[in-house]
């Protein structure tokens, strides 16, 4: 969430008049996350989410998006719906770009994170997966296996100034991960960028998932292995063991993990840090001047790949 | 207003606990403005600012710029004021920055500004500076007239490097408004920032004044010439008549503008132009990376001050 586009007051308005939601009180800009712009609205009914899709979402992924999150939030995850206009559309434009409405959820990301919330994130993850079993759309992993080479190529040269031996670092670790991937793991609708700014507390206790524009179909351990990453690291990217645990074994209390995901878990964990490296290499080098945003340093995950290098065994990662 | 800081949730709950305001609900980060960092804190009792006071804004003069919003909320001009905690005190620190929670003012700011926003806003400021006739307390303006040299050199050769030709042109101008600025013109405290980010509209009517964090002791013209050259030029530079004709005409109905005023305002209107030009060029050339916004193109000032420059009277501006 950001803000690249700015609306003006009379699209705005018309904008609103499609919905039953009241009249505007007020509409401010968030500085939050890279993807969209986003906008707390606030009108005489409550409060809700204006954001407008920019660039990086295919508008042909929306549908997926904005059903799945509805299907999820029928089922008891509580994640942001869609709000559906007089017309019963959900999704429709402001300046030239697909915008929704999407309710509003209370709740704080956490930035200090301890071990009661990987526990909650990995009960939540696991429930989101067997909720979504039946979901009956489907969307290709769009930053899986396959695309991470034309990915890394496409920062070309600029890589080894980030990081000398960079680049031929990473051509070695998606060698090796083509070799290693898994072919047969449970697979089913992933979250895929579950990162603590897309989870939401309050009063200790779990209160949102958001920011489903990732979501795809892909191995359910993949998706906790990204969670790893994501909040069982500090910035130096080394692991906090007491948190990795707790992730893991929240998860395992609502789905338990098969021999085979066990097994894979230490490549699944290599791969979801080479991903999100090579996209926090590609938006640092792409940064683009007109967003008020700031890329996410790489480094951070070359020490959690680094890291994951070493380890053979899940149990290395504080699971029993 | 952007976000400099990022506050921790452990801060955050503790800092709202010294107010009588509930407890917290969400907190999001407001992509708006340049100088603080701001918080759209909602608890179960409403909606509220949460600023961070950064480098830019003295320390020492935050007492003066709360108790003004304060002096002038009571007298009817519509501004938000600080909440004080349970201790009394307004102002105190989080993440070792000043910090103070403001109170919400629904409306929003224009994008696509109209005659009628022009008469509302010379209005309110007119307002804005009778009311604040008597306030007890004084503050030099430290972008006035002295500090445009200083802050000229400190832009160094850049200058000429975001236009050729540029430190020549302004130095020059700065002499001549050295030669010919009044010395003797009603004086009072100023907004001296009242752009349209600064101004909040609800339903057709004016609903907040915003960010005094500029505010000083200076001629009240000179306040409403900022307003001018903020309100009245398209992007490309060029003045649109019927919208300084309601600015200026909003302004006199509630306070007449007196002979010396009246002969002085082109000069004013140059030194406004030099002033947001200057920390235009400053902000562009000394950008900082961590900031959540995007410097404010100074070219689009240097067009209205070229403007000013071929004006000699005030009638020029669309006032009879």
């Amino acid at each position: 969430m950001a803000v690249y586009t700015e609306v003006p007051d009379d699209a705005l308005d018309d904008f609103v008049t499609e919905y039953d939601i009241g009249s505007i009180l007020s509409c401010k800009g968030i500085a939050e996350g890279v993807e969209n712009s986003n906008f707390l609205l606030t009108t005489t009914q409550g409060r809700f989410i204006l954001t407008l899709y920019e660039k990086r979402v295919d508008p042909s992924d929306l549908p997926y998006f904005l059903n799945l999150m509805e299907y999820l939030e029928e089922r008891g995850i509580p994640c942001p719906t869609v709000l559906h206009g007089r017309d019963g559309k959900g999704l429709r434009e402001v300046c030239g770009k697909p915008a929704a409405i999407i309710s509003f959820l209370d709740g704080m990301s956490p930035r200090k994170i301890d071990t009661s919330h990987c526990k909650m994130v990995g009960e939540a993850l696991a429930k989101m997966h067997l909720a979504s079993l039946q979901f009956p759309m489907n969307r290709e992993n769009s930053l899986a296996l396959t695309a991470w080479r034309p990915l890394l190529y496409s920062c070309g040269q600029y890589i080894d100034q980030v990081q000398p031996g960079l680049k031929k670092f990473l051509e070695r670790e998606i060698e090796y991960l083509h070799e290693h991937w898994p072919t047969c793991l449970p697979a089913g609708t992933c979250h895929a960028d579950l990162f603590p700014d897309n989870v939401f507390f309050l009063r200790k206790k779990l209160s949102g998932l958001i920011d489903f524009y990732f979501a795809c179909n892909d191995f359910l351990a993949y998706d906790l292995a990204i969670c790893l990453n994501a909040w069982c690291f500090n910035q130096k990217g080394s692991i906090d063991l007491s948190r990795a645990h707790s992730l893991l074994t929240g998860y395992c209390s609502v789905r338990q993990l098969t021999v085979t995901e066990l097994k894979a878990f230490p490549t699944l964990a290599r791969g979801g840090a080479v991903r999100f490296l090579l996209t926090r290499l590609f938006d640092w080098i792409n940064n683009p001047t007109d967003a008020l945003v700031r890329p996410k340093n790489p480094a951070e995950y070359y020490h959690i790949l680094s890291f994951h290098q070493k380890i053979s065994e899940i149990t290395e990662y504080g699971l029993e």
